[in-house]
């Protein structure tokens, strides 16, 4: 059994109004000192047996076809010990 | 300028009906061997100046009381190089 997690974050050129909000939000609650936060989704996928290469660049497949919108998101795919 | 990344997932006994559906749609479209998806969140957050025991503290309070709900998530928080 092994973990594999997907990151998938809007590109850095694309606006985001939850991170925007968040970041709007911190002051008034007290937390200073954060300059920009950005707010994206995380997956974790549990897959059965060892992750080998090939298993790992489907993944990566299926993180930029299902996971992801490659036209406005960026992912980052990793093993989790 | 440091980056802190809050992870924010539903707490394992929590029903995640997203992560459900991504585990559903994963064979349909060729992706086999996904024993169970879990779907959460990724905060970003850009700070200035050093990342301190302070400062983390007073992040992991904004991550308890903005950027989750603990009554059904766990977050964590770490420190991104």
């Amino acid at each position: 059994m092994a973990r594999v997690v997907v990151d998938v974050m809007l590109k850095p050129e694309i606006l985001d109004p939850q991170g925007k909000a968040v970041h709007g939000a911190l002051p008034r609650l007290g937390f200073e000192g954060v300059v920009a936060v950005r707010q994206g989704k995380r997956f974790e996928l549990e897959l059965d047996g060892d992750v080998t290469d090939d298993r790992l660049a489907e993944i990566r497949n299926a993180a930029e076809t299902l996971l992801s919108n490659p036209v406005i998101e960026d992912y980052t795919v990793r093993v989790e010990q």
